[in-house]
């Protein structure tokens, strides 16, 4: 097992695979790879010279081979087809799970996908074709059409004959779903109570009849969140007609909420979603993802700008106020984003729901008058005896800290209460949460923080 | 199965438990919650009165309220012990998995974990005293020691009859470890290959000998990413010397992942993280998390205060400049953030590493140049249209949009440089990278993007 951080162990074997093949010795390269895991083949892979690819993938015995295929990149496995011959890559396709054909397919071009399905078998190819039709981010896309299915009137001997008949090819074994004649879904047994029940015994009296199952055009996150709260190890999905069509398993779920967290992550950062990986992202993609919520908050910092305009007079009256106006800002857009991304998780957790919005602003209000007070007192020291009195800068006058110290107790109350709305109010009207992050409120507070500033200078300081 | 967004239906249902309790119709309450599932149950009781939960617990069959239990909160969880008697608290441990009762005992008071220990059975209080000398965060913390274990000369008919036996109490059996007299790790065999194989095989000859395993010392995210990376359904934890002292199973994986990302986005807007949901933790306790980051952050804005006030007489001779301030601190703050985000969220992802980094800001100098650029031509446009053409404002000249969209660029570069670089450098001496995130790097791209822009400003202005 390769560890994450250490980047010297992986390059050092991956060099030694070089060193194999140059020096033409196959048949330790295949002793040396044969007891690793199929996921770090494919990362060695992915660290050594394109070229050795397909010779290192015709070394491994084919079960393993299909592994590591899967494991690899769409960049990597796309000329690893291009180089199969067709007996090759219909054994390698033999070898996949329909889920982890169907990934493939989505991602090559439209001739390797035309190939891969001229080489599949009929029935495969008609479930490729089903699982395609369904929408991206769906349940049914993600899904599994290849499950073991059981008869309600079974003996639990007539259930271990048929899993050990059709297990093989079967995503999972653990859990084997009961269907009626119409195929609709009836309940499911899994392997332990399958193991610890007599073998006369009838599937119906054993089965489990509260069943959690997913439709095809669920959102696959709302799969993964079930998945991961019922702790289960696969969820039915059926069509809206309650017949079953496939199942999800539990590790496609971990990659579901891995995958759906990165995109929350970089919608909270004002990046349009990438569902690959930071470095095999090019330039002009990483831009384009970047670019346009950079143009529209700037653009919307023009309101700002108009603010400062309006009070040039003021600040001209007392210069010093312009220097605390970084300050302020980055404090109060600080207290937003904190909020905003406090309730953002608790949303996507699940933990938070549009009606608990009165509980939200009660506890962001108080959270916000302690933190801002503490804030204030602690800025007032510093203004007093950093600015003033080690900096000698006469300009900071007591009354001029108390216009400051007020500002930052309205911002962060200001801040914060947008800031944890905000995200709620998102979700109600359908909108994306992750989106009102930390740049979008940053933008908001500090025109908010600016008039508060000035209306407080303006009580205080009568200019 | 309940959604997450329709809380409606949720208090509908707590409405109508506590209504059938008023009613005292507990007949018709326990049809109405035996089909559910324990989550479902453990999420009406924190919807409904505290006082209905001990009574609702009371209708379940054990095994149910025992699933319920442990998916309740600590507080509630405490409530129920109180009041159980101890004939009800030994029923209810006895249900209990023992990975559960540990997370059960770690948040409990120490007189309630002393009655705990005092009505579990020796070997679960020996197994308990174990699981909790780890250290927390650590594999052996969130280990649980259920699991089968075989020996290498069994046959598979052995293997099943001790699977048959002990599997009732174990975890999982849907993986057994096969382990020496000296109790050392050798192999494992899933109970797939165990119904595929002829009773008479030995499992030493079907066991999988190439294993992955952690130790107990581990990172309980490396197990997690670990389950993660090579779709296992459970992970053997070993002790220094290789002998096999638990298992950790997918389940408690995704629970690890989901708590690590969650502490790595509060970390990333400046919170100190909290494992409890963003309702139940206290005012004073999310005060506590969220005020020392900002006042670090407040106080460092001093050095842009500073660099303002040095330029003060720049700012009076062309009092235009001060308006673009909040807009060009921003754009930096941005331009940061999406750079840091991307990065930390890669290097948690083990994506990036220490060496990529001449990779990683050669791409971000180049991102950083089209972005700059395009927003540099946007502004430009938008101060000739906008500000100086509709708004007839005279003092902005050509020659000050051409200062701002030069520190436009300057400022996207510098803090898409210091955003890609600190986190890498960071997580190479030490320190956990989420805490270099946005709000960080704002306050350095701050006092950067100031001095870009008076070095412009004295350049192009002659001021």
């Amino acid at each position: 097992m390769f560890d994450y951080e250490d980047a010297d162990e992986l390059t050092k074997f991956a060099k030694q695979i070089e060193d194999l093949i140059h020096r033409k010795q196959y048949a330790q390269l295949r002793d040396l790879l044969l007891p690793l895991e199929a996921a770090d083949i494919a990362l060695l892979m992915m660290e050594s010279e394109e070229q050795i690819l397909p010779l290192v993938f015709r070394l491994l015995p084919k079960e393993l081979a299909a592994e590591v295929f899967v494991e690899l990149d769409s960049d990597q496995q796309e000329m690893l087809i291009q180089g199969f011959s067709n007996v090759e890559l219909k054994e390698v396709l033999d070898e996949l799970y329909l889920d982890d054909t169907v990934d493939i397919v989505e991602e090559m071009p439209a001739n390797v996908v035309k190939r891969i399905l001229r080489h599949s078998d009929p029935d495969t190819r008609k479930s490729i074709n089903e699982i395609l039709k369904y929408p991206e981010d769906s349940a049914g896309s993600i899904m599994t059409t290849e499950f073991v299915d059981l008869k309600a009137s079974m003996t639990v001997e007539d259930a271990f004959k048929r899993i050990r008949r059709t297990g093989p090819d079967k995503e999972t074994i653990n859990i084997s779903y009961v269907t009626d004649a119409g195929r609709h879904l009836l309940g499911l047994v899994s392997i332990r109570t399958l193991l610890f029940a007599d073998d006369s015994e009838i599937i119906e009296d054993i089965m489990e009849t509260n069943l959690v199952s997913v439709t095809t055009l669920d959102d696959q996150e709302t799969v993964a969140m079930a998945l991961s709260k019922y702790d289960f190890l696969a969820l039915p999905v059926v069509d809206t007609e309650n017949r079953l069509v496939g199942i999800v398993t539990v590790d496609d779920a971990i990659d579901v909420l891995q995958e759906e967290t990165t995109e929350d992550i970089a919608k909270m950062a004002a990046m349009a979603p990438s569902d690959k990986p930071y470095l095999k992202t090019g330039v002009f993609e990483t831009w384009k993802a970047r670019t346009p919520w950079l143009m529209i908050l700037m653009l919307s910092a023009t309101f700002t700008g108009i603010i400062l305009t309006k009070f040039e007079d003021s600040l001209a009256a007392c210069a010093i106020l312009t220097s605390f106006i970084p300050m302020l800002s980055g404090t109060g857009g600080n207290s937003g984003t904190q909020a905003s991304t406090a309730v953002i998780r608790a949303l996507s957790l699940g933990e938070v729901r549009f009606g608990d919005l009165p509980k939200v602003l009660w506890k962001e209000f108080r959270v916000s008058i302690i933190c801002g007070i503490c804030l204030a007192a602690a800025n007032f020291v510093k203004m007093m005896l950093i600015d003033r009195w080690m900096m000698q800068n006469p300009d900071v006058t007591p009354l001029v800290a108390l216009v400051v110290c007020a500002t930052l107790v309205g911002t962060v109350l200001c801040a914060k209460l947008v800031g944890c709305s905000l995200p709620i109010l998102a979700e109600k009207v359908g909108f994306d949460p992750a989106v009102m992050a930390s740049p979008f409120i940053s933008t908001i507070v500090d025109s908010l923080s600016l008039l508060v500033y000035f209306r407080f200078a303006t009580l205080i300081l009568h200019i």
